[in-house]
């Protein structure tokens, strides 16, 4: 699996930001070409101290989950999951990081 | 469900990172009392500059999934638990960041 991983920092309206995040972005991100699976992790507390790696607490974090490298790389270029970039650029464009990588679940 | 998530920054070293992490820390974290499921991102890229959300790439994030808020929190006091969090500041203590909350997957 490779998945895509959005990192929001604590927006100044969080209940504008919920809902937009809720009714508007969800519903476009869902559409990605590619997508497999989407989880959303509202973040309740951060255990350790503010760091160069997390300077603080972040607001949620979504994980969007593709087959492979190669569908994660087409879907960045294909109209739906550009509908949800310009979408999130719009109501959170300084406050996301996006990440990509190699997931793999650890046998317990 | 609840998670637990660790991000860690680029070590200096990756292979003695590397080597540490899927040889020592994860058979210990895979004992946490009450882990349901366990995700390893092994981070490629960063598709947005460094901010203040995420400074700058991580190396790698680690989802661990429990049943809810109080078998997250029951585990962390939990001797396996600590055996882990106790090797994880040994050998990354300046490099992670750890987050918790409320996780739910989103319907396609």
């Amino acid at each position: 699996m490779h998945t895509l991983t959005a990192i929001y920092r604590t927006p100044e309206n969080k209940e504008e930001f919920d809902n937009h995040y809720r009714d508007t972005h969800t519903p476009l991100a869902k559409q990605m070409e590619g997508l497999r699976k989407m989880e959303v992790t509202w973040v309740e507390k951060m255990l350790t101290p503010g760091n160069d790696t997390l300077p603080a607490a972040p607001h949620l974090v979504c994980t969007m989950y593709f087959d492979d490298a190669e569908a994660l790389n087409q879907s960045m270029k294909s109209p739906n999951s550009r509908a949800a970039a310009k979408d999130l650029m719009g109501f959170a464009g300084p406050l996301v990081s996006m990440i990509t990588g190699r997931t793999e679940e650890i046998a317990l």
